[in-house]
């Protein structure tokens, strides 16, 4: 049993981390850490969360300043926590010799000039952008066994990548053409907190970051070509829903794509590749799964792909680069 | 033309009344008002609320300290503000000739005593509550003929009152057994405020406010009896269904109900009693209607009233009122 | 006052024709009317939507095999019935002098071979495909103006074609690069009908009609350029937000695109261009109005357009035809 | 390993079976069966619930009508069939020695009078009703562990009896006084079905059933006293929230009501009794418990019980009783 601990733990993220992680077989979780000015700090978090009641009922510890004790009782932390945080905190548990599954967006682009300018702040630990792998697990596989600094992809770039990489790897769109990416997503992509924005009220649907949103780049860096992606924020709870639009090259056949999916996806059962039909919202919300499938016509594929967003967008594809860095099956304690 | 200014125009029945009052044939909107420190100072309303766009563009202007200019050119005035804040700016409206229509809770139950347990403050102007007539437009309908300060019942009174006080006032009802009140809420009922309460994925369907809520003592006080009132919170935006339960006197006839309501709301267009059947939510939304059907069984009624907590519930039940205090049609703009 | 009925008054296009209808100054609604089969005939109105009762109690009168009577007693006729049944309606109506309003998708394109391919029946009236005129009415209203038959625009064709038609018109779009547009309706598109395809449960969020919608082909037709258009259904009742994506000509600014919608719509007070920021959903519901906003970025435009599907996407927009074809203001009954 | 079949797999319990006897240690799903009419007939159950894809790809075959073979291969039977499906195919299962698990309603109540009232149907086996027992899991597991019919309670009675019985069972209640169950139920309760009344559009919220479901008489003659019992459709799709009212006796505290619902539910895992607050939909929804709090005041109770109506109220209730029935740990496959 690798014990672990999760901090940030109060978010939607942490508590989906907390329930998988209570009941993984072959991790234990052994505390789960809050900011010391939160709100919520000393609570458990079935307070916050009353589904987990039972199940879960750790506090929320505030996070010592020195870290050297929690760290020494973990071989594993998951940081679901804002870049900033996760920026400053997985050094130290890395030199805890701790194996770091970072969550936020603080190692995910290996240039540092990326994160002034989309996240506000400068990176510290250049030499940790190079040792991190990015946690697209079905990608990423062996690095991410290797490494001891998973950045865990975001919500949009995974069901993004996952969708569009097997025919860009297979040379089968004509990049000439940016495959334009539209996705919708439930509100608690924007987290647990009170805002306006997301409240009750103001939720319809409506696009936002048109243009300027930080998964823009992520999602080009690592597909290696450029994009165009336009979010919109949905009035459901959990769940994205990507509608990826792109050319073809000339010639390229339904079978062509098909078995570019193939290659990538078998023997990989969390990246569900429709046979027909077309993935929806509720075929994969409260699933590990990102489902995908395709419709061609005139030279143009659709390509649409769902996940849930808190899951395989965000704690289950965690601990799924989790299973993998421990040489477990990578579907263990998510189905 | 009455002209008119809505104070605290920036939160949802501000908004509403803004629309309403835009439309309508004889009032002529002439100023929007909010608190100096709100963050919406000098918006547009249509900034914040983009359905309004073209129709209603005024801007929410800071209410200055001294309210003597604008309350010299307003005839009357709409207060959508915060309890206390209603308390303090009423009684300047009122020395200043202003008919004044306040949809908050400052002066709906003249007894001093209510309002430091229920609202928190020591109620200054013992002598308004007096004066102020409790706005439920078809009970207290020649009252509000001759008052210039109208306490607009509160969004579940309304439906609670509209849908017992027909069958009380006739004696239909062994007031022995307290009527149990249960009614949901849209969530539009909270406010136009952040607030993790409110936001879109902690939204389920909850009670809150058991036997403590400030809306009980209101609608006690004015059935003249106790009652049992839980409100829930619902997931959705607007509407109130309540569902009452009450015992009836022995050998009440079906037919002595339907009279009852039939005396009550007979050529009062704005409450819609139901021959059969039940309201649902769908029925009043975005109308200006409480509509009222009831079943009856072994000496028990079940009563459903619905209303749109914003209309009937607020924006337009004091709109009502207006019109019922100009000697107008009270479903003039409204319709 | 123009004596008006509504044939397919049952669903929720002719429901919502049947409030503004009700309302409207200059138009009096003389009979609502469904076919002889439905199981709502001899029904009130108000018993399908109680949200109509005492607004518009009328019965839904089976329409007679013999028309005469009923058309000899009615100006205009709103046919807001299946394709097949509009299309054998309306010469009839238009026989009797009657001005007919056909919401379906009978007389929308001059094609003749467009009926069978796309909605499966054989168009016995060409000479009516030339004479009808298609009811976009910010584009085409001379032509209303002078026309018996209007065959009012689909829900999807509306805003997609008031979203780019303007920047077509201006030849601003690089047109190698097919417009890209995906839309997501409400579920009341799908009509009032039992159908596990829009039972509560099943609604999600998906893709439905890739490269083979209906609509794809009166969008091109009416544009007169190709597009890719991707239909979705959303978990909400009313609306479609539309985001297209298109590629500029080189050196085409912003200020050329706002001065095409400025040419377009100025003076047009049911399309709401935005100054900044993009409509939603919540915007436009329950409005007439269509709202388009956009953002440009490296020689490509987003461009986001709303509606209330059932309202500019329906019934508003034929009475907006209705409206400019009796030279009244385009707007009267609908604000 | 038990090997289990489920008739009428292809409902929204079926389904949640399904999901929860292929991941049970215990139990081994053999095959899923729907009527041979059914239109769902030879897909698998994944066509139809998109997130069972690789979880649960079995056929939904056709049910023979010689059970002989399919029996002799099954140590159980969930029958989530209609009532009358469910009334004819018990006994044919049980003479083949199976266990049956019955979802339906045709042997919760041992009086044969009571079905041609509430289900429309004579019962022909009058001495099933006295052998079967009814499958209110923490209340009857005893008679569960040695019975091979098991009536799983139906979804409201399970959260408005497991609310209620505690404190029946001691006295606590002032039964003069009806205790009222007011309960909203999301739309899966409805069932898998093309309807007008559950379609996406015209679900709100509304009573129904209002004095004569037939939920009422199975709460009333397992807890042994009348109720008023109201339900309520509510725009979501699981869930069930029971706020339920009653008269406590006199000098009955806090303090004794605690300790009946301790008594009755320590060392039951399945149901949550709140120390303080009370639950929510949101608290229970994909969860197998049922949750319950309560608060007092002047001699008064309220209590709120939750659950999700597809699993405790279902699905997970009639695991639950084969895990008593088989003496294995109540909670298996289930948490």
């Amino acid at each position: 049993m690798q014990k672990t601990i999760i901090v940030g733990a109060s978010g939607y993220t942490g508590a989906e981390l907390a329930r998988i992680l209570t009941l993984h077989p072959e991790f234990e979780l052994n505390g789960l850490y809050v900011s010391t000015q939160s709100a919520d700090a000393n609570k458990r978090i079935s307070d916050l969360y009353p589904q987990l009641k039972q199940l879960c009922d750790l506090p929320l510890l505030p996070l010592p300043a020195d870290l050297s004790e929690i760290a020494a009782q973990a071989e594993m932390v998951f940081l679901a926590t804002a870049h900033e945080v996760s920026h400053d905190l997985a050094p130290i548990f890395l030199t805890h010799q701790c194996k770091v599954f970072d969550l936020s967006g603080a190692f995910r682009v290996n240039k540092a000039e990326f994160y002034p300018q989309f996240y506000g702040f400068s990176h510290q630990y250049p030499h940790l952008l190079q040792q991190a792998v990015y946690g697209l697990a079905e990608w990423n596989t062996d690095q991410i066994r290797h490494t001891d600094l998973v950045a865990v992809a975001g919500c949009y770039p995974t069901v993004s990548q996952l969708s569009l990489k097997p025919l860009i790897e297979q040379d089968l769109l004509d990049l000439n053409q940016l495959p334009i990416i539209n996705a919708v997503s439930g509100v608690s992509g924007a987290g647990r907190k009170a805002s306006l924005t997301s409240s009750f009220c103001e939720v319809s649907l409506n696009a936002y970051g048109v243009f300027n949103h930080r998964h823009q780049p992520e999602i080009a860096t690592h597909l290696g070509t450029e994009v165009i992606f336009t979010p919109h924020l949905g009035n459901f709870k959990r769940g994205i829903l990507a509608t990826i639009t792109a050319k073809l090259k000339t010639g390229v056949t339904d079978q062509q794509i098909r078995q570019a999916y193939q290659q990538a996806y078998q023997g990989r059962p969390l990246v569900r590749v429709y046979e027909q039909g077309l993935p929806s919202i509720k075929a994969v919300e409260f699933t590990p799964y990102c489902d995908i499938g395709f419709a061609t016509h005139n030279g143009h594929i659709i390509i649409v792909g769902a996940e849930d967003n808190l899951l395989k967008g965000a704690a289950a594809q965690a601990v799924q680069c989790a299973n993998i860095r421990f040489n477990l099956d990578e579907t263990l304690g998510l189905i």
